[in-house]
């Protein structure tokens, strides 16, 4: 299988699986503290991923939990945001210059930083309160961090139950890459050339779609995409589907998963090129069936790798090229 | 100039100012009985509408304001919403499915429903339980009820102030249409057949970039969009945006303008087809320098009434054209 060793893999996973009782400790120790709300604070990606839980969050939790786009928070503000505030964020690159500005500024309200930042030797690293570092892991962390803050508020009883299950996510997320290739494959060497595809999510994979299209496809494909709500789809996109135009739907299991239903009917009426990638279609051994709704996200996080290596590869076009980011200054 | 009467315009926008008076009534009802939590829900448009002003709320207030897309919201419920909530819709049609919906789920739940119907005799102009009913005035309602529920929260103590100047704003909106029609004339022009356009947005006109993306040019003009904010648009979307790309700048006068600045001095260094519509090219007579930003939206959206004439005219594709919505079942 093209770009993909499962061994490594899994190890890669399974370390990011330790950041977990770390993440804990910090959240125990900010919610004996005391704290007024919560602020997940990134960009581009990092923003879509806190949106990912924060759709969580807003089904079964009271947490005063706001998400900010840094660039937009350091320009407009939030008047909710004060001295007992916390702010979560993620960088990868550990340099991403908004969120750089945003800590600097939660520092001169007096407010502390929880951060996962891959890399340990960069700035953030230095500047968050709260340090969590390791190579990849993303989801772990902000689940970890989600629902230890939805645990500590009285939510969520099946905290421990579920980070047992979640030691089988390593596996599983092997079994979905390996499941998925070929359809992929199938879809990259179609698909490969459109001037513009559609993607569609809804529910806790609204902001994968919103990123796969972002961040994998525009960024490091520069592929023209637009991504839509499957909420909103049917209050303007709609018309401008044709029959063939490319819909890509992301869908997962939990409550938003009947709004892709009636979007994925809606379109096999009007449209030849709908394009199905669906949680249901992996097993996910060792993840309770309750739990498969919660962790959508990892699960399509997982299946669209495959997708990136097929689209890369047939594409001709290396995920690391940049026309213009971190080229140009802006 | 086309389908412009401005005698008309400005009679229908100084009977639209007449709303403000029950505005202020209702909120202040709602705040002397309390509540514990306000949900602005709406759809497509209107809950780009609320967008727009829930960036103002943001930047200014405390309120315990959830902005909420009706399906989502019925799909994925918000756990904050309770009998104590106040929810506020607007619906041009009266019978938006999803708004219906919100509406009949907010009263199993003993929530009242504060709602700006156009249309009288419309299932939610019945449902309501304080209805503000008139022909258009869309921004009128959700700066009022806002700008209200802000006041009371001892918030915006220009308020008075305020609403003594957007008296003003009818013969100011004439003149930005009048002053803006032959840019918008050459933007329809030149851009009408391009087989995709970017359109950016921020703070208090992010949402109207959306708004306009989707639910003029998708929908009332079957024309393929992106919209973008100025803030994510470094992270990902630059990517795809060649010398040939057509991109438009909504530029308003509140602390996103920055944001708006630093794409647009990018842009022109990749791109040569950048267009601005910029609120600071309208007089805005009577309306002080300190609530330009405020009222950004206002003028915006005058300005592209503009561009929507002509863009039905050179396209030839009459605003009320639907293909699917209303006609297909979803």
């Amino acid at each position: 299988m093209l770009k993909f060793d499962r061994a490594e893999f899994i190890e890669k996973e399974k370390t990011a699986l330790g950041m977990i009782p770390q993440v804990e400790k910090i959240v125990d120790e900010v919610c004996q503290k005391g704290y007024s709300n919560i602020f997940y604070v990134g960009i581009g990606g990092t923003v879509t991923y806190a949106w990912q839980v924060e759709s969580i969050a807003k089904s079964n939790s009271t947490l005063k939990l706001y998400v900010e786009n840094a660039a937009d928070f350091l320009a407009m503000g939030n008047k909710n945001f004060n001295k007992d505030s916390i702010m979560v964020i993620e960088s990868a690159s550990g340099d991403t210059k908004e969120v750089v500005a945003a800590v600097e500024y939660a520092h001169t309200q007096g407010v502390k930083v929880i951060g996962f930042i891959e890399k340990p030797d960069s700035p953030l690293a230095k500047m968050v309160d709260y340090l969590i570092t390791n190579d990849g892991g993303t989801y772990y962390y902000w689940y970890a961090v989600t629902l230890r803050f939805m645990y500590n508020n009285g939510e969520f009883p099946e905290y421990d139950e579920f980070m047992a299950e979640l030691k089988n996510m390593p596996e599983a997320l092997a079994d979905v890459q390996e499941k998925n290739d070929e359809k992929a494959k199938a879809y990259a060497e179609r698909y490969k050339d459109e001037p513009l595809q559609y993607l569609m999510g809804s529910g806790n994979l609204w902001g994968w779609a919103y990123c796969y299209a972002m961040c994998i496809m525009e960024e490091m494909q520069w592929m023209r995409t637009k991504s839509i709500s499957a909420a909103d789809f049917f209050h303007g996109t709609l018309e401008v589907i044709e029959r063939d135009s490319v819909v890509v739907l992301f869908k997962g299991e939990d409550n938003g998963r009947k709004l892709m239903d009636r979007a994925e009917n809606f379109l096999h009426t009007i449209c030849n090129n709908v394009i199905v990638f669906d949680t249901k279609d992996f097993e996910l051994k060792g993840i309770s069936p309750k739990f498969r709704g919660l962790v959508s996200p990892f699960v399509m996080n997982a299946a669209c790798r495959r997708v990136s290596v097929h689209l890369e590869n047939e594409r001709k076009h290396p995920l690391e090229i940049r026309r213009y980011y971190r080229r140009l200054n802006y």
